[in-house]
């Protein structure tokens, strides 16, 4: 898009917690935007190196960054720097929320909080915490009501050529999800604001599940028909597990939900989708751990997942056939096979209600 | 898949309406399930070449047919052979089911229903009926209550080899749903049922024209996330649409939904997604039909579609950019600019109840 750049009403103060491949992105388009973005990184290499050349050395290295971004670290913020924030955006991966939420704390002004917006996507390693769990337990209630939880289908890579993209926004507070729409909102970026962080937060761990499991259909061959069933079967169990945990069904129609399992489930450049193609193949996990250099999220979420569902006592016969070729051995094309051996079924639960369907149902004599 | 395949345990004799590319591959699908397959056309030609060869003259022409299956015509199938059928077929374009009805509805034995299956998709031009509709029109109320609907995501070239594939089946009677996916369910053939017909339909309908939208994106050079927010937001109009019109919002949540809205845009084959890429490209409508050689249903669906969101009065953003582009010269990349433009909004409505998130609400001090 060729538009010009929309400068905000109201200029913020940005910290960005986190340097890697989603942070530098945002911490782009924010700088981009007009506001005075800093981005924390643990490494003086990578802060070094950013300040000088405006590049990030280890993410989107062909990218050169707005000069106004300023990168800070490698030392904690200071409460010097936190209090001056209008904003602060966490850009660290889940399993790290924890650690850096409970060094923040004493540094927050509880009477004059800056807008606390979270982008990672994951479910804490062996307690199963929420992030929104998370910032309860260390920053308390009326941390958490105001937290404000950004996802959707946003490859890093088009964001910072300004490649048309959308993001739901949840929070608790329908004014703070306002307020993190208006940081973010660009023609090239559009905010879309929802009331339900816990679908938003289910959605966006859960996918990766369902991305291991699409890779493994086209590990085996399979092509358009059955990816377009496991992506609809696998929002149907998500949708499922998402209600019985208590979030709102239509969560998991919103960009945080049924757009990025789309994206993330026809990505075969994503680490989900390649460890489930790599399976499909026929290769072992640990094998494709051992070379992909990197985890991929769904693997540990598969495992958790696992102990949610039996604990909801839900119904997902996706997701723990996932965990059964990764954690219990079993043969992938047999445990697909099985799966596709599963009895017909109703597809959902449908009451039927409404305007012109009523005319039609009158007209057949059904409805009055 | 390999696994054997599965007798029914009723075979039935099937009468197949129609032998274009979808017609053709559920009759094989169906012979192959050892069922007693007629494929009606009115094609001379066809029906000698088929009866011949085993194979479809103008489609799936690699494709051999099960000699089980007899191609009939070119009359109309006789009062005769009607009545000796378990299931009647219709794989025949939308603007053709009320001349197919008005013929077959005296050969029909109203104390002796045959199952009815329609696989078309589409809104019949001018009255914007959908067939549902059309059934009651021609046929009455008893037959259009019965009736059932196919659909979902499935390439016919994928059905004739077995590639996994699931549909959804639709009828006002669960019955007949249920007999429907008795008759066509296979582990290679997935069916999921379903109450609510006018939501299939609406769906099966309106996904083409966001097919065009997906496919001007990419004509514009947009990637993947614009996709994926496409697909998204595409979905959330259908959905506002269909619920405005008496469907169940979480049809559009089923394979006939959001499976096929996804496979449709993501496939650069088809014709409606090659038609919205060539305009995307900068291509004249008129220079596109031309050359296209057939009709892209979501070209007429968009016109339909334009009178019945008006007459709803629902806000359907890309349906209307899609026709003003179409029918009103609009400029492509300029109306995907004013698009752009729109201002931030909620993303859906969405109360927020359930069982652990009430926990944790407690825990926040938002619920008892």
């Amino acid at each position: 898009m060729t538009e010009a750049r929309k400068s905000p009403e109201h200029p913020a103060k940005v910290l960005v917690f986190g340097a890697g491949n989603f942070g530098s992105c945002l911490a782009d388009h924010l700088g981009d935007s007009a506001h005075d973005v800093f981005m924390w990184s643990r490494s003086a290499r990578l802060v070094e190196h950013f300040n000088t050349h405006h590049r990030n050395p280890d993410f989107l290295k062909d990218h050169e960054f707005p000069a106004c971004i300023k990168a800070v670290g490698p030392e904690f913020p200071s409460a010097e720097l936190v209090r001056t924030m209008d904003v602060l955006l966490f850009a660290i991966p889940t399993q790290g929320v924890r650690e850096t939420l409970t060094a923040l704390k004493p540094t927050l002004d509880m009477d004059n909080l800056p807008l606390l917006i979270f982008v990672n996507k994951g479910i804490e390693i062996g307690t199963h915490a929420l992030t929104l769990d998370i910032i309860l337990d260390t920053c308390g209630p009326e941390v958490a009501k105001v937290a404000t939880f950004l996802s959707g289908p946003s490859f890093a890579k088009e964001i910072v050529r300004r490649q048309p993209t959308s993001v739901s926004i949840a929070s608790l507070s329908p004014e703070h999800a306002e307020r993190a729409s208006d940081v973010f909102h660009q023609p090239w970026f559009r905010c879309y604001t929802l009331d339900d962080p816990i679908g938003v937060e289910l959605a966006g761990a859960l996918k990766n599940v369902y991305a291991i499991a699409s890779g493994i259909a086209d590990g085996l061959g399979f092509e358009n028909n059955t990816r377009a069933m496991l992506i609809t079967r696998g929002l149907a169990e998500m949708t499922r597990i998402g209600t019985t945990y208590g979030a709102n069904p239509l969560t998991f129609l919103s960009l945080a939900g049924v757009g990025d399992l789309f994206l993330t489930c026809s990505s075969s450049t994503s680490r989900n989708y390649t460890v489930g193609h790599r399976l499909g193949k026929g290769e072992q996990l640990q094998d494709i751990i051992d070379t992909l250099g990197s985890v991929a999220e769904g693997v540990s979420t598969a495992k958790g997942l696992k102990e949610v569902i039996d604990e909801l006592g839900v119904s997902a016969p996706i997701a723990a056939a996932v965990y059964e070729v990764l954690y219990e051995g079993k043969v992938v094309a047999e445990r697909a096979k099985e799966l596709m051996s599963l009895p017909p079924m109703q597809e959902l639960e449908l009451p039927c209600a409404g305007k012109k369907a009523k005319i039609l149902m009158r007209k057949l004599g059904i409805a009055e």
